[in-house]
């Protein structure tokens, strides 16, 4: 087989074989094939697509290229949420608790924070102690124990990823919907998922800013997991503003235990509706009620019950955290500085530009500007008003939080031009457009 | 500047900016760019091809990415001719001693076989001591002693082109026009030239099958050539079948002489014809003649006169070469095994698959299969018929000459391939489709 000859056959629009996947993703996860061929051949495919056949060959090859986790031992069903990445998205902590309640068995493998967008595992790394490179047998455990598990992504999952994942950032092809899928779902399969809900985030904070783009990677998605045997549904749900109060690392775990707590707050109704929205579809697709709204209405009722945050507090003991804080929880959020950003005009909050508080979350020190630096746990961006509310000329919209107060100006100006007010209230959105299933 | 908001850029069908393009072309030459960006970029350029301005930028930058020569110590205009590439094609032997002969300065710088394409080089190698390798200082030498130099492409020659064409060939990304016209037009451009006249190829022995997509080539290197100030126009030409009689090595030089002798035959007028349609336009790019017209009338007087056979002889002289066989061309072409391939059909000659003869060529020995081989001077294909030609059972379409007997099975299976016979002669063609200017 010659690379050249598959690329030439994606470049003038054909569709390669199983055979010929298999070849360029065994070439990817051993460094066989030159990068410079596997470039083209991306950069083909993001002008040419992927077949319903080729996206299946292609995730399964990948999938396979490294170890796949089967835990047969494990009693429940093994059920998982990916969200494509959000501002203040928080979903995680919340709805594998409620999953696990349930008793289902939640295997999450989790990222890092990227670009403008949050991460799981720095989120979890500002609680003290809490470990999220776990050994197999570590993950096993913790889940038999708690019935969820939190980590990073090991180097034995999926491989071919890494090499694809790399090249595309170096190479101009991260944006196809194809190659997209492919890494995620490949990396989400690995897990050996009976069942998976997908959050497809769209507006000003995702990455695909356009519905109708976001539809797309989830109707791929979708037929793409359900095709290799993990029934999978996805959530079209709105990121054009910051989900819930807080966005940063300790501050959104000190949020989301308010939720599992059952601390209502307005600004955070929407996380914990999209939260009951998540995990009901989660207890339909593992199997634990008949329809998506029983599960919605199941889910509420295990979140009163309290007992998802024994789950999440079981989960965080089980991985090394510290539980000591749980008591005072304002104690893990110690910003060293805080800065109100307040409005000049009064109206309602018209729009946010989600996208650019989300970079004023990275730039206050909660996010990072290359891989493998540090993040500050107590840096981050808390909303004081949600899209619609009523604003009074010296109101609070935004407060900065730092520990290097020389990031303060930088994020400062950022939030000064997020934000719109407007005479009229804007014209209400939904939290979640549709369901691709 | 960073290469990846480039590729990108080119991706979404954006225009790169002459810096832009600069940069990327400085580093293919000097290879700090990475290959797999460059290959990136040149997969989005296949995709969305180039603008005027970007081409021109191009071709540009990759002209200077090396010495260009200027000799300003010449007298004589400078012009030349190029080919897109087909088999049997050996007007520049024809046309560039015409050219000098009008006083014209034909400094020619020319390739090598290429898969099933003829090289010029190739050819005048197998005149005993020719040395296609001259210094500047020898080009200009032999170019005031005979008015034109026939020689290789040397590494001060644009270095960009030898990264990216070595890159094209390996990522998948030769076939784009854009691409094409670059890497002709820059190190056509190099050479100096006051007027370039194109021979694009089209038809079955050709790299451009279609007609349309030659004329789209066509008119970019026109465009292209003009833009850098050097008068150009280009020749749409028919290469459905081998041109003139021998497809080799020695055996068309052999054939040139006789043209350049005007010793006449009806197998080698498409030839003679063509030929003195391209050295008219290089007489009237040229300044010598004041239409195409009278540039073809001229050309055939010269022709006639006998001096470009003088001119041709003392190029040979001028760069090594012996001249003994000259009296005796025959000599020059010895194979040691021959043998004829006949039809069993009677009828016309209705067609020619010119790829496969292309292909037959190259497998008798004259071509080769990888670059730095060495190639038989002896070897080729004659042709004894033209398409529209009758054909009586048992005439000989064509003979095989090899150096290396266990070469011709496979040469003499593709050649019964290659050719069909009918009842009713098929529509003649034009030789010349169209000229673009």
């Amino acid at each position: 087989m010659h690379v050249v000859d598959l690329i030439r056959k994606k470049r003038d629009g054909g569709a390669l074989t199983d055979a010929e996947i298999a070849y360029l993703v065994a070439g990817a996860a051993t460094n066989s094939i030159p990068e410079y061929q596997l470039a083209a051949w991306l950069m083909a495919v993001v002008w040419r697509g992927l077949s319903p056949e080729e996206l299946h060959s292609l995730t399964s090859h990948m999938r396979d290229s490294g170890r796949v986790l089967r835990f047969p031992s494990l009693p429940g069903v093994k059920v998982d949420k990916h969200s494509t990445g959000g501002v203040g998205d928080k979903t995680s902590f919340l709805v594998a608790p409620i999953a696990a309640a349930a008793g289902l068995c939640v295997p999450m493998i989790s990222g890092r924070a990227l670009g403008h967008t949050g991460g799981t595992l720095d989120k979890l790394e500002s609680i003290p102690g809490y470990r999220t490179h776990l050994q197999e047998e570590e993950m096993l455990a913790v889940l038999n124990a708690c019935g969820l598990t939190i980590v990073g992504q090991t180097e034995w999952l999926v491989p071919a990823d890494r090499t694809l994942y790399s090249l595309r950032d170096r190479s101009g092809t991260v944006e196809s919907p194809y190659l997209i899928c492919a890494s995620i779902m490949s990396k989400k399969l690995a897990a050996g998922l009976d069942a998976l809900v997908l959050d497809v985030k769209t507006g000003s904070g995702a990455f695909l800013k356009q519905e109708a783009e976001a539809i797309h990677l989830a109707e791929l998605m979708v037929a793409t997991g359900n095709r290799a045997g993990t029934r999978t549904a996805a959530l079209i749900t709105n990121m054009s503003q910051p989900l819930g109060r807080m966005a940063g690392n300790a501050a959104e775990i000190v949020e989301s235990v308010e939720v599992l707590r059952n601390q209502r707050h307005p600004l955070t109704e929407d996380l914990r509706r999209l939260s009951l929205e998540l995990a009901g579809w989660m207890l339909y697709l593992g199997g634990k009620v008949r329809s998506p709204d029983e599960g919605i209405q199941l889910a509420e009722e295990l979140l009163l019950g309290g007992l998802p945050l024994k789950k999440f507090r079981c989960m965080i003991a089980a991985q090394g955290g510290d539980l000591g804080w749980f008591e005072s929880p304002q104690w893990l959020h110690r910003p060293a500085h805080r800065q109100p950003i307040t409005s000049s005009s009064a109206g309602f909050l018209a729009s946010v530009d989600c996208h650019q508080v989300g970079w004023a979350v990275q730039r206050s020190g909660a996010g990072r500007t290359a891989a493998g630096e540090a993040v500050s746990a107590h840096a981050g961006v808390e909303s004081h008003k949600k899209v619609g509310d009523p604003v009074t000329a010296g109101d609070t919209i935004f407060t900065v939080y730092v520990e290097d107060e020389a990031r303060l100006p930088s994020v400062v100006a950022t939030l000064n031009q997020c934000f719109t007010v407007s005479a009229a209230p804007p014209a209400p959105e939904p939290l979640v457009y549709r369901v691709v299933s």
